[in-house]
């Protein structure tokens, strides 16, 4: 039985950027819970120093999931998150932050 | 303002343990949805072999999940588990799932 999917985007942030990129998700463009299948996110930030913070999305399907990051809902969410990373590149700077992407089957709740 | 805070146990199974793990959490005793201030948890299989199972706990505040911690039904929740780990232990084997905790803050949804 499908009982959902779900991803999980661990960022780590310099320490010059975790104030920006709080207020980013703070106000973030909600452009992802028009998607279907979209179920609910939560974003983590951890009480240890140095560790990352956790973007935790929920899905009804990895399909649903998939179709979004193939979505202009997709880049409209990101937009200002992108910009900032294009603009450190563009001038030799290290980027704000790095993330890894991990996915998972939801087992039971 | 105080969004929340969430517990994720990150748990690595020896290959041989994990459809037993799957079990133990599929027939949970749900001891932990009877305590205050629980408001819901997401057991997560990782699609790729080797990482770490996620089991994430959300509650409306951080003292809400110590009086857990501290609670006999933290025990009850955990029993067949513990004893899974006391037995391999007191025949001198490997245990067979290995835990590390992690706190946060929700910051946003």
């Amino acid at each position: 039985m499908n009982k959902g999917f779900v991803a999980i985007n661990y960022i780590t942030c310099e320490a010059d950027y975790a104030s920006r990129f709080e207020d980013l998700f703070r106000t973030r463009a909600r452009a992802i819970d028009r998607m279907p299948g979209f179920r609910f996110m939560s974003v983590l930030k951890p009480q240890k120093e140095g560790e990352p913070y956790l973007v935790v999305s929920h899905w009804d399907s990895e399909d649903h999931f998939k179709a979004w990051t193939n979505s202009p809902e997709f880049l409209e969410g990101h937009k200002r998150g992108f910009e900032d990373v294009r603009r450190a590149k563009e001038s030799g700077q290290k980027p704000p932050m790095v993330s890894v992407f991990k996915t998972y089957e939801v087992i039971t709740d």
